[in-house]
């Protein structure tokens, strides 16, 4: 796909505040992903990091719960600075993937505040608090988006999706990672009415999640574990929907909610995986155009 | 002597803003020594340093006249993080010293922000600018200190003042370092009406001065480059003035400006060398009590 096509909505409900600092951590995981630079063995943050200024930030007795890398900080230090001069989120994120060579667009869903407040057994937390602190562990009662119904969706943003030929739902938690975006004043109609191909790739593998708490969340707030239970999901949000070959068995039920229904590997573990996959969604957005 | 016993005021001026965080060059340095965490080698910032957080801000195009360490990142992290919080510039200094294990007090010289703004041939410089972009090199036509008439002094500094039994005037620049202080409201003639001993240590060795830009600069604003020059400017301020053995003919000059004199070894090169100073300095303030 040639440079600029492809345009990636970053979900900003996980951004936190860190000492004064403004952390999006999905922005950053795309953008150092696309960049080359991202750590693969641990998952999240920098390849080569270091951990210096937080040890001294401990010594200052501060939360020692969210990681923060010496790099890394480089990243959030300078957005900071550049929020701080009344940027948009949007610019600023222009900004630093155009220093890291990163050639697709990364829109933030939102340049306003939208923050994803957890409801749990344990209290309201933020994502980072329910996500990092307590490992997901407290059991989830509902989920709102602290400013979803003042905020606006980034220019950048309804630009995407005025110009997009298809919308791609990566896999991933419709509660945590899709619903914030959604939330975003006139979003999910504006998604409805899209006229181009939507395909939505399950998250759910073999009723247990590729990654993180997708299968807790569904369990706990009362839906079905299982690729049919995220198609429930994405019924009204997309015309195809992706499930893994090893639950081709679920074919037939996620049909009947009106969907396209295929099957492929869903499970990206190598680079062929993933090209692969990324293959594959592509030549269904080709089929829709035809 | 007693912890808690040592108040050593700290000037601000030479506090900058980069990234949109507050650096105090001169309090990190009192800071830094005093927890035996300081650089010697370098002579500025902290040992066992990295520069990582730099590296990734030079990625993203940033100036890069201004080394900022990880480590040292993290003090700043925190100072500007408690500071936008509203807690004061002494408030937040007597936190990080509580946390690195300083004894001494530590006391901004103002709360309130006064900057050293150093006019040069080559335009209005601010201090880092002039002392770190410009390595001195620009020819000096006059100081001035932005703020200090709207400035106030704080309250540890004030309480300081009234508690002392003696004022110590180390070995530094009288128009970069001393002065700065002095230009906050009231603070020169509080100084000048203390009670007890004023000893004031000259800067300048036999013609040069031992660390930085003092020669440099009384040439440039007219002022004669000995330990004579010096002692001129603490004129009002002290009652004795310390020279180097070396400068021993300039005694009779500086007795004649109405102020004691006396010499000893102050160049501090070893541990031994800064004990036997202070020490001399103590015995002086006994004596002037008896």
């Amino acid at each position: 796909m040639p440079p600029k096509e492809l345009v990636i909505i970053a979900n900003t409900g996980d951004d936190e505040t860190f000492h004064n600092l403004h952390i999006c951590p999905d922005i950053d995981t795309v953008m150092y992903t696309l960049a080359g630079i991202s750590d693969r063995d641990r998952g999240w943050g920098l390849s080569g990091e270091t951990w210096n200024a937080q040890e001294m930030l401990l010594t200052y007795g501060t939360n020692p719960w969210f990681n923060l890398g010496d790099r890394d900080l480089g990243t959030h230090i300078r957005r900071t600075d550049l929020l701080s001069q009344n940027f948009t989120l949007s610019e600023v994120t222009t900004e630093l993937c155009e220093h890291l060579g990163v050639n697709q667009i990364i829109a933030p869903m939102s340049d306003d505040p939208v923050r994803t407040r957890i409801k749990t057994k344990n209290g309201d937390l933020s994502f980072q608090e329910y996500f990092v602190k307590y490992q997901c562990k407290p059991f989830v009662k509902g989920i709102t988006f602290s400013g979803s119904e003042l905020a606006a969706p980034s220019s950048i943003f309804l630009n995407g999706l005025n110009q997009a030929r298809a919308l791609i739902f990566c896999p991933s938690n419709p509660f945590l990672s899709v619903d914030p975006i959604l939330s975003i004043n006139g979003v999910r109609k504006s998604v409805i009415d899209f006229k181009g191909p939507k395909i939505a790739i399950s998250p759910i593998v073999n009723g247990k999640a590729i990654k993180g708490p997708a299968a807790k969340l569904l369990s706990e707030l009362g839906h079905e574990v299982s690729a049919v239970g995220v198609a429930k999901y994405f019924r009204d949000l997309c015309d195809i929907f992706i499930l893994d070959n090893k639950d081709s068995h679920n074919l037939n039920a996620i049909k009947k909610l009106g969907i396209e229904a295929r099957t492929t590997n869903t499970i990206m573990t190598t680079e062929a995986d993933k090209i692969s996959l990324a293959k594959f969604v592509l030549s269904l957005t080709k089929t829709f155009h035809d």
